[in-house]
């Protein structure tokens, strides 16, 4: 099978943090380029100090910068690479940054943030919600990276080799080195030990979040999961609603936006049909590199598919960079291209280019738009191909009818056979809900889920409170955690509320945590 | 090093179901043989149907039976060797029990048993307080066997070859196993689906049980930790508290006691110093295999000492066959021989050979003692001893001042090396803390932690409530988990007290669960 020949197999491998288009074993981990245009502060300079230490911590703050996002980037010393096994004793360098600009060490807190399928400089950098509140709680800030992504390969340029070196790279283990991390902290940090540490995590990260204070409740107090699908599994939801949500996304931005996007499925079919039909699609949409062939007609629509996925989940209110750089309500913008259906097919696809183009070149720098490319290199495909077929099985699928996209059926045989070729390994498509429960969470404690309903991966999330201390929060004008991004002006009020909502609870847990300290001594 | 020369190194090696004397690498597991005469259920003469069924559950009940132990005897259809990665599906055949005579269908539940380092067979046999209770509770009984021990062997006769094959003999892959056996008994038998399970446990199998419900509490509405030394881990609890106890049961055993057993080590040394001491002393002591050397004297301390540990968690009301045949109240019968420690060395060495004997041969079948066995076949030594080389590294030590034994300091490097030689992995200390929480557990709720204040096990219990549904119950005269065994005649009122609190509790348990069910639908 070729690169993502069925959308159904894309759908498989989509990150919560993006759909991810590159097929693994052919690009390797991009090294990371960090610009200072790529912030979620637009109205602050940031200055980056990093450092890079083995083994030990060193906490010394520099001075004159403006609300830095790191002050020290470190290493985890030895880091386990099995935490469940006894037959390997090999560490690996665990990366980590730590910011105590306002961290007091009377009556403070620890906001740790579980890190999630990519680079932690750039969840730092997209993560404005710690920093905005770190005054106010006193607290210390930790964004621990998730071994396999960024710096933190267990394993180095041989981490994604073949499954025996990736046999490693699952939550359990994530949390696992986030539980010793935290337990180093404090033993190493004076100050740290008896100070309530709180998770949070987006997305995928989300769920760290939340299953981390579920299996490791002695260690967090509480959890902010934002935009986390923890039910995105199994049956759990019914697979159909992600993509219901994205056309939902464009149906509302625009008159006849979602009937055009329908529309444009059979458009590109039936030019791709015609003799000169794939030159002058190539050329309409400006592609990088021609298509050849018809398999590259399905890895257009692929293509194209993820793009609007993407917009659905970074539709934020203003000016941003989290996945692309792109205008405020960006759906909106790539709507205005899409007002007619009843065009004609070349008319359709001129237009269909104009609304990519939205996503592509913002900036006006694209020559032509690259099929290989859709979002930030800053997510690690590679690793979350692998967990998408091992553990990360998020059934999503399409009709047709309640979605925009063409009808694929969920094939877990399909998807699995996918996975052994690829990675030589099978999905256990029913393990994460054996592991974390599934629906039946209430017995926990002290987790916030918030969603925003424009984010297709809030059909896979807790969207009702589950018990007292089980909360779901609602952001009805926010796309893929838009609360865990830095105040802005443009920020509607359903975010504001969402985000002082989240900081009281907070600030409850850190209550309770003195109380309960205050009463064993 | 030879066998278990120090006693620093047997402690370490305890297990909560009895001293483990053999050490690794020499013995293989014994095969079970039942006898009719292992019962808990003195007066009920108890009918055992085994049956091996592979991938398929039969739940057709075997009719005629007095209070049988065994219904069914099944495996569990491809249970994983490893939960936790994915460059294997390897799968082996778990064993478990099922009794079902007293279950309903409707309003009833599920008590589940989860195995520790021993033979199912011999678990469900000492565990008659689940066959007590069953009618009550509408209950199916459900006992499922511990990977590497009994015939849930992953690598069958391999299974303790190496640190490879060992790689698999974790508490974590063990909750994972029950997880996945209570699914698939809830998919596959009509009516079980709706019903809540109740995990059960004594010993290192109440460690689980607790631990199943902390990490499991979407699959069991509650648990029994039945004489489950969960503090017994890092520095949560002083390491020579658990001989303290020890010594206490002595003390509280007879005037004198435990001053003799305290004055026999030295007499050994100095009898054994002495020209003819060595054979003097086999003779003695009818010893199986007479001491040749220095080292043996050693072995025959460590072996005595065993002894009276083992005598110490099994000091149960009533004539009983746990570890060995055994009198009522065995300590008392064993200081029948100890009141004199004034007399000369050969003359208390005789007597110790009295008390010995009475362990050892209650039956009065023994020829002469044997140093290589103080307890059933029953329990899986070589896994335990891997075990307690991993994961369960349980502090043990003496001073011979507040205890009855001769001076050990805990020596954690010295237990790390012989641990790399016998198996080639090295002990992680703090890792089950960090884990499972150590003492900072109270955000999980509806665990019984029971503990007989005879048994040395509950110095590194929780015998005292943390929360209103984390609580305690205390059994000031019982022994190892006494209120998991069968209601007998001479049970103490304190444990039937105990018995019916847990009870109690449980009901409340499954109330709960059928509340919130019916809300929900």
């Amino acid at each position: 099978m070729g690169r993502h020949t069925f959308l159904s197999l894309l759908l498989a491998l989509l990150t919560p943090g993006a759909a991810i288009p590159v097929p693994p074993a052919v690009r390797a981990l991009n090294n990371l380029h960090l610009s200072t245009g790529f912030t979620s502060h637009p109205s602050i300079v940031m200055e980056y100090s990093i450092h890079y230490i083995q083994q030990k911590l060193f906490l010394s703050a520099l001075a004159g910068h403006l609300h830095s996002c790191i002050i020290l980037l470190s290493h985890q010393k030895a880091a386990l690479v099995d935490h469940f096994g006894f037959n390997t004793d090999k560490t690996f360098n665990q990366r980590y940054l730590i910011a105590n600009k306002h961290w007091k060490k009377d009556g403070g807190s620890i906001l740790f943030y579980t890190g999630n399928e990519g680079d932690i400089i750039w969840f730092c950098n997209n993560t404005g919600f710690m920093w905005d509140v770190a005054e106010e709680l006193k607290a210390m800030l930790v964004f621990a990276e998730h071994r396999y992504y960024g710096k933190s390969l267990p394993f180095g340029s041989n981490s994604f080799k073949d499954s025996r070196h990736l046999n490693f790279l699952t939550s359990e283990q994530a949390l696992a080195d986030f539980a010793e991390l935290i337990k180093y902290l404090k033993r190493t940090i004076p100050g740290a030990e008896n100070q309530p540490v709180i998770a949070l995590g987006g997305s995928y990260g989300g769920m760290l979040a939340a299953w981390f204070r579920m299996k490791f409740p002695h260690l967090v107090v509480g959890a902010l999961a934002a935009s986390a699908p923890i039910w995105q599994f199994d049956d759990i939801v019914p697979c159909g609603v992600f993509m219901e949500i994205v056309t939902t996304d464009y149906r509302k931005s625009g008159p006849n936006c979602s009937e055009c996007i329908r529309r444009s499925w059979d458009a590109i079919n039936r030019i791709a049909g015609n003799g000169t039909g794939l030159p002058w699609l190539s050329e309409t949409l400006h592609l990088c590199t021609p298509l050849k062939n018809t398999q590259d007609v399905q890895s257009l629509k692929d293509w194209i598919s993820e793009t609007w996925i993407n917009l659905a989940m970074v539709d934020y209110p203003y000016e941003s960079n989290f996945l692309q750089p792109l205008p405020a309500w960006p759906i909106k913008v790539v709507c205005q291209y899409l007002k007619d259906p009843s065009v004609s097919d070349p008319q359709l696809l001129q237009n269909i280019f104009q609304a990519l183009n939205v996503y592509y070149n913002y900036t006006g720098q694209a020559r032509c738009l690259n099929m290989s490319e859709t979002s930030t290199s800053s997510l690690g495909s590679l690793g979350w191909s692998y967990q998408a077929c091992t553990e990360m099985v998020m059934p999503v699928c399409t009709n047709g009818i309640n979605d925009m996209f063409e009808p694929h059926s969920w094939d877990l045989e399909e998807f699995s056979d996918y996975c052994f070729r690829q990675w030589g390994v099978r999905p256990r498509p029913s393990w994460i809900t054996t592991l974390y429960g599934g629906k039946n969470i209430s017995s926990h404690t002290n987790i916030i889920f918030s969603n925003g309903d424009l984010d297709p991966w809030s059909g896979g999330g807790v969207t009702k409170d589950i018990t007292d201390t089980l909360v779901a929060i609602i952001i009805p004008e926010g796309a893929h955690h838009l609360d865990l991004r830095a105040n802005n002006a443009f920020d509607p009020t359903t975010v504001l509320l969402a985000r002082s909502m989240e900081v009281r609870y907070m600030k409850q847990w850190i209550r309770d945590f003195y109380a309960s300290l205050r009463k064993k001594y």
